[in-house]
């Protein structure tokens, strides 16, 4: 078959068939900004969803994941609050975490495991749950189409912008639809940290096809993303397929559907990375012919996690030997007399000696807001891109006054 | 035999009998501070070195492990410079790393072979070879006892203070001492990263029981502290033993030896870790009961590692959270309810919840210099510390303008 078309529409996470949201202020936040968020879909769909991989699961998490497991990868809704992130909060956090489904699922008319939920912000504090069950009553009555930005207002945290996309897919079969919105900011590294991601589309797909291509979309884009590398307690990414557009996915459709979860998440990922915490440029570090994706992977992720690499972009220096130290220690064995370096196309290593004669051109290009760092490490033939961020003063200013 | 009793000395590097040292200007640095430093034994002794464990070695690590294996474990001086790093320098860098152990072979009258030389300071710049030359026949004529301090500051780059130790061991078997020197600021991971250092001792020792003693010390010392997970490509650290006191190490003696090394190796690590390139605060990450001692090296290297934690420590923030978060990304296996965390003796988190109420006593804890954070894994009898700083606004000054 064709490739498919993919064109950017408006509508976010409701820009599909099938899906209303709302976004309100339930009294989290001090600042009394929306902190409350309802996507919902006509009933239950199916639905997938990819969890933090670290050891301390936030309650929110964890009754997720039973609920899509007894529910067998089928979901009404999805509520998410913001401001307080409902980890390390023990039974009264998980109960906390099961009250806000019942309040949702009361209010839409079904069972309680059909709802997933999400929250993100400060670690160790207990939700205020009467003014979130409150919240969650507001938002239920106001639930409409059209509601895509409002709802991705009300997932930022230090976020400093709203992250949305919607795509249309068309295939000779048919078209559908695809939106999603994320939030994110610090605590962000290549295993999705803080990072919330929800994707709503009204392509028909079966629950196990949907958390397939959800995962391979998330490798290449959410999981390949580094502000800090940290990993949150919180971390979690959604998606739902209503099936309202009437197209069927199946193996024929199955490589359009990725490519249309792979637009959608492309922009949301980099946008977490251009607004994470005190970041002025984009850094995608690509390294090519390795003899592994996975060690392609690595040693992006290393150089893209670097601070001193982090700290030379930031400051415009076109710093090749710190490229080159921090791929070397990255764990992956390669012959350093054959890699090249590049700082936005620029040749700055080769052969193990510096061009230097370049350095003043590639210091130019520093200066942009998006630097490509290449990395060839003459072995095989895989490559991997990681997308990070400079690393500046005013990161340690947010950070280190973040909660006190 | 009873434990040896051990007393701080003067004179470091050249506190030993049978060593002397030089620290002159030769013109690496614009700033016209010493930048070239000899330490000389009177003939051949034992040597022993630790290296980089970095892909990328620079020349005069190349040139010191070759010639340690050629002359197996013997050599007669090590000469050092700062301001360049001659790493990335490709055949030219080589020679002259080789040229700087024929100069002093040829002024002290010995073969090449029994040279050792270390570099640091900026990757990729190539040495001003015949300044460097003219530097070793000053710094050879001027060669002499008590000019350890001299040679301790002539090997600094970024740092912040000259760090240097020596220590008189006496055991039943007759006394002998030992002392060091070393540098070292950015670039600091636990394995070893822009870190030189330098021991010296008159204690009597075989190359091989020498190399032993300087890895196990290294373990718990230079190897156990963090500035900001870099692992540089001229970390090298390296011991010479004279046998002038007349006391001869063997097995039954080897205890008093590593006490020593670990005497002298450990307020130089924490001195690196003090002067650590915009550090306003130790951080000690003590890990215990886990399964073993790799286990707890591995989550207290996260910890301390973790910007996150870094800037939460640097604001004062008792944020406990970031803390479990950074140990249950660390790859290792534990229960996350039997964990417990302490800041300064203060128990913050324990059956998965927070003390909130110690909050405040942590937070003053947290304006000290000096930070003991604790982590009990609940699971084993192993544990491990590691050193690390804060992460202030002034390393990413440091390190965004360092080269420009």
């Amino acid at each position: 078959m064709s490739a498919p078309r993919i064109t950017p529409v408006d509508g976010g996470v409701t820009a599909p068939k099938g899906f209303r949201a709302a976004g309100v202020s339930c009294g989290i936040k001090a600042s009394g900004a929306r902190d409350l968020t309802l996507i919902a879909a006509d009933g239950p769909v199916s639905a997938a969803a990819v969890f933090t991989t670290n050891l301390a699961q936030a309650a929110p998490v964890l009754v997720s994941r039973s609920h899509l497991a007894a529910s067998k990868g089928r979901a009404a809704a999805i509520v998410v609050n913001s401001g307080c992130a409902n980890a390390c909060t023990g039974e009264e956090g998980l109960a906390n975490a099961r009250r806000m489904t019942e309040e949702v699922a009361s209010a839409l008319g079904c069972e309680p495991e059909r709802l997933l939920v999400a929250s993100t912000g400060v670690i160790g504090v207990a939700l205020p749950i009467d003014r979130v069950a409150a919240g969650i009553q507001a938002a239920c009555s106001s639930l409409a189409h059209g509601k895509g930005s409002e709802a991705a207002q009300a997932i930022m945290t230090t976020d400093p912008f709203p992250k949305e996309h919607a795509v249309r897919v068309t295939t000779p079969r048919g078209s559908f639809s695809i939106g999603a919105m994320a939030k994110g900011s610090g605590m962000i590294e290549p295993n999705m940290a803080t990072m919330l991601g929800f994707i709503a589309t009204d392509a028909q797909v079966a629950p196990a096809m949907l958390q397939r291509a959800l995962a391979e979309s998330a490798r290449d884009t959410f999981n390949a993303i580094t502000v800090d590398g940290e990993c949150s307690t919180n971390d979690s990414l959604f998606a739902m397929a209503s099936g309202n557009s009437g197209v069927a996915i199946d193996e024929e459709l199955y490589p359009a559907l990725l490519d249309g979860l792979l637009s959608v998440s492309r922009p949301l990922a980099l946008g977490i990375v251009r607004g994470g915490e005190g970041a002025t440029k984009v850094i995608a570090v690509s390294v090519y012919d390795a003899n592994t994706g996975d060690e392609a992977r690595q040693v992006a992720r290393t150089v893209a996690n670097s601070p001193l690499v982090k700290t030379a972009v930031h400051g415009a220096d076109p710093n090749w030997g710190r490229i080159v130290a921090a791929a070397g220690r990255a764990g992956v064995r390669f012959d350093m007399q054959r890699v090249t370096v590049r700082i936005g196309g620029i040749l700055l290593f080769e052969n193990g000696l510096p061009h230097d004669e370049s350095a003043q051109r590639a210091a130019e290009i520093l200066k942009r807001d998006t630097v490509d760092i290449e990395i060839s490490l003459g072995a095989g033939n895989a490559s991997a891109t990681i997308w990070g961020c400079d690393l500046s003063a005013e990161y340690v200013r947010i950070n280190g006054e973040y909660r006190t």
